[in-house]
């Protein structure tokens, strides 16, 4: 008997294309993997949140609740913090900020599932970045929705190539479909590109004029998991919240798992009516609101301050890796490859000259393999748009988990395999 | 322009039908709530959950660890002890418990949310027990899977019953969308029904023998969210999962939510073929694994003995607060409400004599809260099934929450509001 016993859905859902990736960079002892995104392990709270979890179940008036049940969209007390701490980053502006639109969630990408399940359905179109972020790509094609690419330039789209993609699916009816565009607007992953505010205003002007003919509302989903791991010297970019219409038309999503601890992951997200009670209902049904533990220890961290001062060791720490990869880049790349620095976030991003795969099957992703050293193909972050090949000549490095010594030894390696193929 | 923007899912979403019971139960300080399903907050493992934390987080071996990112499936280590724990359980039987077919989740709740993913498409059949756990209904009307009622007795679902959908459903073509029997197998929500064995094994048979007419699988899904809470001086009954056959056709759902702690949210599965690897797949597109502080926390806690030693100490809880239930349902409820009485779990269920309604609308509830006290409408707890109409002269009156005085005044609260009504 063949199990046909499967949903559409669970027939679709495919293996992580980064999960051979991971098990690769577990079994094998000698690699160094550049591939994985995880967070630094020196650079974890482990001794502030001992403090903290010490002194939240110590006090018999938080104890007891930390271990409770809550309530679904979050912990009120963790709502303001979080209202509060996104208006800070936000020079004060209070546009969308409050904490009655705040849903907190296990990480960032619990509420990218469960926004994308109150948009889509089956044959629904979002917009995305080109390239976006490969786990993103993945709960599409899990959910049958289709992705169309819109270009993506050093400061973020290009707004031509949107309002290109736009009227092309305006013509061929297909907007009634588009409910959504997604940008991960901070050190994107893959690329490390920031998104310009004057974008992320003009994006959402032009999907408000597409909407008469979608007769529907088109959203900016705009994804912040990065925000707080910049380390360059440039002012932090206000978020897609802060312009007109926000309150109606921005869904956004950040994270505490990146800047704090994914291994306490909790997220949360800002989400205008009537996205808001959509998603807060579905939350409910998979898991009546995240862990009661994990939200009291951000609450605290944020309360007492330790969150910031973390933050900006954590970035202290990121700057210096991303300094001597970028030199290690400089000793042992070719000179034809682009490299695309970051000014936060974990990656940077490389474009070998077009003709040059760094796909799977590869002579360099081979060769990477053959050498100890892995990154992840550029191909797997780009979208299945029939309107354009996928380039398959990229490759995003990061510097993120592995060590200093990792990092230039890694570098190395890479730049060796490279110049076997280019000059 | 209306916001038709939401998917079909989303539009069908509806508010959880105990969301305004819990909203009362917290604006209203006299309310005495025999309403929620929340656990004992005075057996919370407060000073054990902090010791531990404060272990795992001193040690730095596993403090990083901790914090980082794991693995989708959950971790090896809490994998191996659950899988354990559940052959413990199970008096030794390892038929179907091997780590490597354990998943853990963000609670059992989770669990139950991506499997029905996994197997079901709008318009696919759940069989469920009539009544059933309400929040799974809320599921499957979300997802506009249909359930079908199958009768319940004291000793679990009504086998001759069973029998009679299924074929009626292979008459009206329909078995091909039936994927599953869901049964809450331990001290059921909301009757306090214990299925016995012999009668999952019949029903595992049944299923079988209907599997041909189905050209498909169709799974038992054993929901075990509250074994841990026995309190009676029964013995434990083996799960399905000790059944031949079971290690393809159960799928089985536990929690250490209810026995330890709602707020370290840890919930497991033990999933058969192809359903293991697919709800995996689900997972790392949900949240790539359940958070790792949890995780430890779980592990180190089963690890050392003090998990057991807290199950031990919150049944005895439990068993104490249901005997001061019983005591006051004796006095002060009307001799015509029939109890059934439990030997575990949270919650007695009271029927009343037929015509006499317990529903939002009905007297007997606008009573209560006028009397400041609140349960649950047994008909919330029903599937909307077109075969027969939703019994609504029922209660589920929990003793998990309230203090031992609040169960005594809020029972007399309610036998007087009942004795206004009945003999």
């Amino acid at each position: 008997m063949k199990p046909n016993v499967l949903s559409k859905m669970g027939q679709r859902t495919a293996l992580p294309p980064i999960s051979w990736l991971m098990q690769t960079a577990l079994t094998r002892h000698k690699l160094i993997s550049l591939a994985a995104g995880f967070t630094d392990n020196a650079a974890l709270p482990v001794e502030i949140s001992r403090k903290l979890l010490n002194e939240i179940l110590r006090s018999p008036k938080t104890g007891q609740p930390a271990l409770q049940y809550g309530i679904t969209a979050g912990e009120n007390n963790l709502r303001t913090l979080t209202a509060k701490h996104l208006q800070k980053l936000d020079g004060g502006h209070d546009r969308a900020h409050s904490p009655g639109r705040v849903l907190i969630t296990g990480g960032s990408q619990q509420l990218l599932y469960m926004t994308l399940e109150a948009l889509c359905d089956e044959g629904d179109i979002i917009l995305v970045e080109d390239p976006t972020y490969f786990v993103f790509l993945s709960i599409l094609q899990s959910r049958g929705i289709k992705a169309r690419g819109v270009k993506l330039e050093r400061d973020g789209i290009d707004l031509a190539h949107l309002e290109n993609v736009l009227e092309r699916l305006k013509n061929s009816g297909e907007l009634r479909r588009v409910k959504a565009l997604y940008l991960v607007t901070y050190f994107q992953n893959p690329t490390g590109v920031t998104t310009a505010l004057a974008k992320k205003s003009a994006a959402l002007k032009l999907l408000k004029k597409f909407e008469r003919a979608a007769s529907h509302p088109i959203y900016l989903l705009e994804d912040a998991a990065y925000r707080e791991l910049r380390f360059d010297h440039g002012k932090d970019v206000p978020t897609a919240l802060t312009l007109p219409g926000a309150a109606e038309r921005v869904i956004y999503t950040g994270t505490y798992s990146k800047p704090y601890a994914p291994g306490a992951r909790v997220g949360f997200g800002i989400l205008p009516e009537p996205i808001f009670t959509t998603v807060q209902r579905i939350k409910g049904n998979h898991d009546f609101g995240t862990a009661n533990l994990l939200q009291q220890l951000l609450a605290c961290a944020l309360e007492t301050g330790l969150y910031d001062k973390h933050v900006a060791k954590v970035r202290k720490n990121y700057a210096h890796k991303a300094r001597v990869m970028k030199l290690a880049l400089a000793k042992h790349f070719p000179p034809s490859v682009e490299i695309w620095e970051s000014g936060g976030g974990l990656y940077f991003w490389a474009r070998l000259p077009k003709g040059i795969s760094t796909g799977a099957n590869s002579k360099v992703f081979q060769s990477a393999l053959k050498n100890d050293v892995l990154y992840v193909s550029g191909e797997l972050c780009y979208a299945d748009d029939p309107s354009r090949a996928k380039p398959d000549n990229e490759m995003r490095i990061s510097f993120g988990s592995a060590s200093e010594e990792n990092i230039r030894k890694g570098i190395a390696r890479l730049g060796k395999v490279l110049r076997k193929f280019l000059i």
